[in-house]
């Protein structure tokens, strides 16, 4: 059992929770709880961190079979861990990695391209609504805030294992890409005319999102084939970032069921 | 200028800015930063207070002209500040109230039934969201989070000044009253068998909406006239209770606007 948090193995694992660089260089990242460690992939967990309390419940114990697991003491296990109260299970896991050549092949695709997102709750509620509304991918620009931050982690409710993404550093080269393999872009912006459910989603789409507080930048609006408007009533100037994508993504999704 | 945090009113506010059974009291709720403090009815306003820095800038004395303000130095400020990098400006704000009569008479109203929501930003983002979507009002249960906790008041961007709200002691009398009144009870649940875009929500209609955990209580479930299934491919199991609200009274939105 690891009892002490000058332990290697903690200190490596307390940095890769801590820093976005240090999963960069490893390409893992670290989720907690129970449910996160029952849905990661199995070949992608390369390590798990179980407390002493967590061990004693025997349907843990069962849930762990056929893993390695270290056991850590408890005191270790709470100062690791990001939350406040720790449910006593850690797990590394491997990033997934998906092909850009076969990213956007997908007849009818949906997708959602992020640029310059900083909420870590509005980035993980988008991968959760997104996977409901049966999302083919997320496109993310380099300055959006980290996917695998234990707090958007969080928030994807698992969704972070199934919903294929691609971290864009050049984001007009990828919406350029996007663009020559038929995919629509919309853009929710204020410059739209006409309302949302104006158009047909039906063929391949995909939404394009700006950041929290000063939406799209003029070069990235730019590149949109559509502008599109969510109606506001009231004093309302916006809608939270995940809300809008959300209602764009299940108004493509209400349009798809309809027409089977 | 008051420059104690000894202060008789700095400790007030405090007090309403920290705990709801003050506030509740008094019937005020504090709101922070420049653009709540320009969007409040002015006749709701009870008391401003600036730092002293806020008071430098030409273009905020201009936004106090009409209001007597109380200077504060910017370290008492701070202090009683909720937010980590302070504007400069704290209201305090009489709460609105809504006649239990008046609120169910429009017609063809849109509502949303709000039963124990505990996350301050879900609640706020559900006003906020509600009020873009042409929301005729919001009740919640007692047992829901604080409408006026900073936090709550903060998400919604403003739109607690302008959306009605009753805060129900009994939340079955009031569905009681609503369907006395014609508005028919859809609720988000599980045991919806139709998608939800398959009703029409053009007549007065209210969505029910429950704990982000456990969802609606089985004995509000039973008060609804209709289940409604919001789907959701990928193993996801359900949506996040603000972004379910959202995306209803969008539809219901959509369909109203499509009739006219």
């Amino acid at each position: 059992m690891i009892t002490s948090t000058a332990n290697k193995q903690i200190k490596e694992l307390t940095q890769l929770i801590k820093k976005s660089k240090a999963r960069r260089e490893e390409r893992v990242f670290v989720v907690e709880g129970i449910r996160m460690f029952v849905e990661a992939p199995k070949e992608q967990v390369q390590a798990v961190y179980a407390s002493e309390s967590f061990l004693k419940d025997p349907e843990h114990m069962a849930c762990l079979q056929g893993y390695d697991y270290e056991e850590v003491s408890d005191s270790v296990f709470a100062s690791a861990s990001d939350t406040k109260t720790p449910q006593g299970i850690l797990c590394v896991v491997r990033m997934p990695e998906y092909s850009k050549e076969t990213f956007f092949s997908e007849s009818g695709g949906l997708y959602l391209v992020l640029e310059n997102i900083q909420d870590p709750g509005n980035l993980g509620t988008m991968f959760r609504t997104g996977e409901g509304a049966g999302i083919s991918g997320v496109i993310l620009s380099r300055d959006t805030v980290d996917l695998f931050n234990p707090k958007t982690i969080r928030s994807t409710m698992g969704s972070v294992y199934r919903v294929p993404f691609l971290i864009a550093d050049d984001l007009e080269a990828v919406i350029g890409e996007m663009k020559k393999q038929g995919v629509h872009l919309y853009a929710a912006h204020l410059k739209g005319e006409q309302s949302y459910d104006w158009f047909d989603y039906r063929e391949s789409a995909a939404f394009l999102i700006g950041n929290e507080g000063n939406g799209l930048s003029e070069r990235t609006a730019s590149l949109a084939d559509t502008y599109v408007r969510i109606p506001m009533e009231g004093k309302v100037e916006s809608l939270n970032a995940a809300m809008a994508s959300g209602i764009l993504l299940y108004e493509a999704a209400r349009q798809r069921r309809a027409a089977k």
